[in-house]
């Protein structure tokens, strides 16, 4: 006790910084430690992890779903149209994010619903469209519960065209409507006419197009072409060039061999060409896939979605069935095109998470280093985010390498209990929309998945594995 | 005096490593430091050295000859053929690097002589051809006297297409062969039917309907699709796999509107869609027209050329007209295929360095991480080979950029007193060919170009001056 009084202390602080900046003041050593309580401080989500964290029952449940996660081995199979999936209505729109009531839909989303209805003819102007969605007489449905995945408002009505991905181990498919490519397109929430022509010509031309050329080449293996990506500067979120480049260049010649009209064709290869989000969507099915594999196993603290309605935040987990953990959408921390600023921009929005949670996107940044000049920051910090991952996650992935992390793979299969362990909340790159419907992409950015969600979830485990 | 005996001694040490160690071993402080005498020790090259460093007619002559390479602006404008190369009489073939008599040829050299001879008809068989060859009735000279560059042997025939790469600045324009592929080809010294059958269809198929194509689109400007490469993990030269998908992209609509046959289509989409290297010659092509609009500067210690015939490394500065510096070719360092060692290589061999002597390839490694499971090595060692670069350069690229360094421009214009000064050679990533005719790449690797290419071009400048 003499010696802490007459020497100088060297001092731990955790906690306030105050403290540590006191004893500074003083002429003592202080290092503040960088911590925060487990559940960010919450008591009953705290003792619920400390029963979840190294039970065995949920140790072993997380092995099965991780294994079956690394296992599954997504197939670009071919072109189906919503009304040839099972369980839907005649008057069913799939939207992105957890359940969520028209009234309460952000601005893009209504938009896209008011497209949808012109599209599908279901009213003859804007007016009676919104009528029409406020009325009752339409079912809206999020696209997970139907084994679809659709980007920012992700509205996908019953005549528009679907990517189908099988998963060849199991034969389950997952689902993604196609990419429009920038601009005002009916994901941001547009529905001008261009818009519905631009829809059209998807429907009549790209669609069958494609989906000739994915039978005669009777699929395309994803992984692979995934993995090629990230050593070429994609996290197949939000920079998808090379994907899209690589499945051009799969489908080129199959598409000149079965596209009868030379002008379909040339329009086609010009369409996709242009595009370098059209793989976007595939790669979303794709990690739908894998994580749908993963999905429903009891015990299991894996998540195997998140995705965002522009309203709130959802999650779920594979040992937590069908049920949505939400929190209120964050805002996205990013950069903005020209003439736009924060106060014009949606929330947090889009089943395109989907990339994250199978460990792609935010996860795996340091891929894609260039990506910085589109969404902020430096390509150091696209290193410290793919590094951070690691300790929210399972393990890495044995398929989708990072080059400049000397090949190490991507971290994937997010722990809830890990997430609400260490604070350390799930990176998301992603593009920011107007909160105004119509006028599209206004920036791109970083957000994170919020920790109530995960929070809710070990809370649920607990309970579950205690009843 | 008296400090320097009664205290410990702390010593830089620079040459033998040994007087350091007896420091250390003595009980004192020793550091090393890592140190050459310019121009390896060499004498003569030395006092030149110390007569160009600084002077301010090379200095102002690097200037012009930097600017000018910056910029330069090569477009992808068409598809000709050798013969309607200005100078070109009908016997000539175009090989790699210097000049070299038939007798002195590698082994792929004079296979790739073999097959293109009888690609052309003017002989029956290989051994008819090997005599006319040896006969003196044909004439050898390098591609790059005819503002022409082709890979590996970089053997190119009258009937043969060429690349038709311009300098929108000048006018000037450069030419390269069309890339065959892996595997069994010409550029490696094969020369069987399949190798002939593969160029005639090239000649035939491929080239008409890519430069009707290009005709259609009004040329492709090269420099943005090399930078956009760059943030795709390539570095133009050993890996080309983004480059090509991107030119695809760029070509392939227009394919579609200008060939007539879908079958030829189809076979032409294919073959480009397979071969990842299909946009080197391009890539090379575009480097020597940059390089070219720096050549013929007087008193510019710029290097505008480096290419290797597998016999020996030459190089070209800008300030010495069209004299050739040459020494003998290195073996390569690298990752062999599998079934074959360094005891099967051919030694450096082509005009591909063409690409590290306009600060891609080897000196724009760090945007390529991927390419050391090709080329050996780690990411770290890619990104230090870009670093080093900078010590022998002008300056950096303002169009190339690394995003892994922060988007830093690429070191470029290498300056040969620099060279010789600091003792570092430019390093070059290349493909390894078997020292037999028709074997084909057996791997690759990483290479450096000779310093006593730089020595004599630093005397030969020295001596210009001063006469």
């Amino acid at each position: 006790m003499a010696r802490l009084v007459d020497g100088k202390p060297g001092v731990l602080n955790v906690g306030l910084a105050q403290f540590a900046e006191a004893v500074v003041a003083a002429g003592g050593a202080a290092l503040q430690i960088d911590w925060a309580p487990p559940a960010a401080g919450d008591r009953a989500a705290a003792m619920a992890l400390a029963r979840l964290v190294g039970a065995p029952r949920v140790e072993e449940a997380n092995r099965t779903a991780f294994a079956a996660f690394l296992a599954a081995s997504p197939v670009l199979r071919g072109v189906c149209t919503v009304r040839e999936l099972p369980g839907l209505d005649r008057r069913v729109l799939l939207h992105a994010g957890p359940p969520i009531e028209w009234v309460r839909m952000c601005g893009p989303m209504q938009g896209a619903i008011v497209g949808a209805i012109l599209y599908e003819g279901w009213a003859r102007d804007a007016e009676a469209a919104r009528a029409l969605a406020a009325s009752g007489a339409i079912r809206f449905a999020p696209a997970h519960h139907h084994a679809a995945v659709g980007p920012m408002a992700g509205i996908i009505s019953p005549s528009m065209p679907l990517w189908v991905i099988e998963d060849k181990v199991s034969g389950r498919r997952a689902y993604s409507n196609f990419n429009e490519g920038l601009g005002k397109a009916l994901r941001f929430g547009a529905y001008g006419s261009d818009v519905l022509e631009r829809l059209k010509w998807i429907g009549i031309v790209l669609a069958p197009a494609v989906g000739a050329a994915l039978d005669a080449l009777g699929g395309v293996e994803l992984k692979p072409l995934m993995a090629q990506a990230l050593t070429m500067g994609d996290e197949v979120h939000n920079r998808n060039a090379a994907a899209s480049a690589l499945l051009l260049r799969r489908l080129a010649g199959a598409l000149a061999r079965t596209t009868s009209s030379s002008q379909g064709l040339a329009e086609v290869l010009d369409f996709v060409a242009g595009n370098e989000h059209f793989f976007l969507n595939v790669s979303m099915a794709a990690c739908k896939a894998m994580l749908d594999a993963a999905h429903g196993v009891p015990g299991s603290s894996l998540v195997t979605a998140m995705a965002r309605n522009g309203v709130e935040f959802g999650i779920r987990v594979s040992g937590l069935g069908e049920r949505w953990f939400t929190a209120p959408a964050a805002s996205v921390d990013g950069l903005y095109f020209a003439g736009y600023s924060a106060a014009d921009a949606a929330r947090d929005l889009g089943d395109s998470a989907i990339t994250e949670t199978a460990g792609l996107g935010g996860f795996a940044m340091a891929a894609a280093p260039a990506i910085v000049k589109f969404v902020g920051g430096t390509p150091e910090d696209a290193i410290d985010n793919s590094l951070r991952m690691r300790q929210i996650t399972l393990g890495e992935s044995n398929v989708f390498q990072l080059p400049a992390l000397d090949f190490r793979g991507t971290a994937c299969g997010i722990d809830a209990r890990r997430v609400v362990d260490t604070g350390i909340e799930p990176v998301i790159n992603t593009g920011i929309a107007h909160r105004e419907p119509g006028i599209g992409q206004i920036g791109a950015g970083l957000t994170r998945a919020p920790l109530a969600c995960f929070a809710q979830a070990v809370l649920a485990l607990d309970e579950l594995g205690r009843a």
